[in-house]
């Protein structure tokens, strides 16, 4: 297969390890290359499966490569034991090849998150071994993102790695959006400096200090994605509970409102419903992206569908064309 | 003023420390009287603006007391020096009549939580002097009720700690909604036991030891009101993070359906809308209720207006009814 993708954006797609199995992924990496034409995709997984799923799609060969995996990372698989059993596995392939094939721009997987930070601190931390984080991107009420890190990679955290986290999501929300200078927000359960737990009130002293930041104080709960920052820091315990249960009560909410609408046969309101999921389906909004490594490399929901693989292309595509983002990351600590 | 209320369910209201001053604590008890002519309250506060704002209102005066109170406790007061320098306060002096006087059931207050707390340890721990927990009970999706604990009163905490919260949020949902034996689940940011950070990895092991508990082990933040769990345990920072995210979340699709009202002119969806309000405007929905104390005391919204007065009064009514849940939750540690 020979293969001229020298003026494309050539991403990585782990097509194990999820729940709906290759079928989506290689479905959505079909749907990702019809809707961007300077995309290029390297498949990675189990050759033979992979080129029976292509044939029923129309794939475009040119700006298509195939990387033959024999085995699958589950989510019962531990780092430690992964890193070093199961090096023929697709997920630890495709950061291989991220790491060392330089037109290789970032990658997608939806693997067990566990597995993906050991293998990405392995293969694309560079010089700095430190732990990387796992931020969402997330719609803000005022129309922009917020950028919330730690979604669940370190969750029992120190100051300093809060304050590690403050500067690599404002790294990105400036290199990746464009901000001067992004406003840092530190979750808390009061707004007052004096109200945290132990852990946050020690960072928020030290993100005050810390003139290279735009630091706006405490954000409380409520207002985490109302855009009142940029980038929303907490350990990765708190953050988990941000994401979740944002989505959780989207959820329900729109169940409810879905039943209203049976109820009362409004065509208006099942438009309404159909609208709201539109916005709130936070599981196909593009999945979580590391920080604080290389390259880039997203991890979509272990449930994701073609669609994620589309959005989270889409986010690849989007940070191809402020790469200095991910140098700049490295240039900390 | 002679008051023959020995038939009635007395409660006592702190009509200082909220944002909406004495009219909005003094309207909503007297439409709690109105609505509950089982009810019977001791107004705290200023004699005189009492008097004045009750002179505007229909009150039934035999069911009625004023406690003259000269301060009041303002959010700037810390618990300590509030305490020894603010025994005058209204919040107090409430306090105390409610820990002296047997007859009286128990409070609603809209004041400063640190200082609620306090008092509340000093002048009804009882023999047991442990730190109160500060619960939320919230509407779950299943159609039951979750009993969220803590959310804020004790934001670093232990695993025996948590495990005390478990306890204390088991006798309440059993004594209060007639729970043979309350589901309790534990916050995690995964379901799996292995899931946590290093708290809830402890705490885990902990409940799943103690056969007095029904354990159902760890809860996800996206299903925190599924109804998968009774009492949903976690440290008051976290809680806090469950509970507001819960309010800020429903409060933006809200307001984002409310747009879409006006945008499409649609009658039906207003109705939805204000339908949708009507169940996810936590902050009316009664407050916080601090569990491990001797008589119930209900710490409502600092914003709290004449409904969250009712409600609340409405919540006193039913653990009334219900008496023992208190003197049970004495009985642990």
């Amino acid at each position: 297969m020979e293969i001229n993708m020298n003026q494309l954006t050539k991403i990585v797609i782990d097509t194990r390890g999820g729940d709906k199995g290759a079928s989506a992924m290689v479905a959505g990496a079909a749907a990702a290359l019809d809707k961007y034409p300077e995309l290029g995709i390297v498949l990675v997984g189990d050759q033979q499966e992979i080129d029976t799923l292509c044939a029923s799609l129309s794939m475009p060969s040119e700006r298509l490569e195939i990387l033959h995996a024999a085995e699958e990372i589950t989510n019962h698989d531990s780092p430690a034991e992964a890193l070093f059993q199961k090096q023929d596995s697709s997920m630890l392939k495709a950061l291989q090849a991220l790491s060392e094939r330089k037109e290789l721009f970032g990658l997608i997987t939806t693997g067990n998150t566990g597995v993906l930070l050991a293998g990405a601190m392995r293969y694309l931390s560079g010089k700095n071994r430190v732990r990387p984080a796992l931020a969402a991107v997330l719609p803000a009420q005022s129309g922009g993102f917020t950028c919330l890190v730690d979604t669940g990679a370190t969750v029992d955290c120190t100051p300093p790695v809060l304050h590690h986290f403050a500067r690599l999501g404002s790294d990105f929300m400036r290199d990746m959006y464009g901000l001067v200078s992004p406003k840092i927000g530190l979750l808390s359960n009061g707004a007052e400096s004096s109200k945290g737990n132990k852990l946050v009130k020690e960072t928020h002293v030290i993100l005050a200090q810390d003139d290279s930041l735009c630091f706006v104080g405490n954000i409380e709960g409520n207002e985490a994605l109302s855009g009142k920052c940029d980038v929303l820091v907490c350990d990765g315990f708190a953050g988990n509970q941000v994401l979740k249960v944002t989505e959780g009560t989207a959820t329900r909410i729109i169940t409810d409102i879905m039943k209203y609408a049976y109820k009362t046969g409004s065509g208006e309101i099942k438009t309404l419903a159909s609208h709201l999921m539109s916005i709130y389906d936070i599981g196909s909004l593009g999945g979580g992206i590391i920080l604080g490594v290389e390259k880039p490399v997203i991890k979509a929901r272990g449930n994701a569908g073609p669609d994620a693989v589309v959005n989270t292309a889409g986010m690849l595509l989007n940070m191809s064309r402020n790469q200095a983002v991910f140098d700049a990351a490295q240039n900390h600590i």
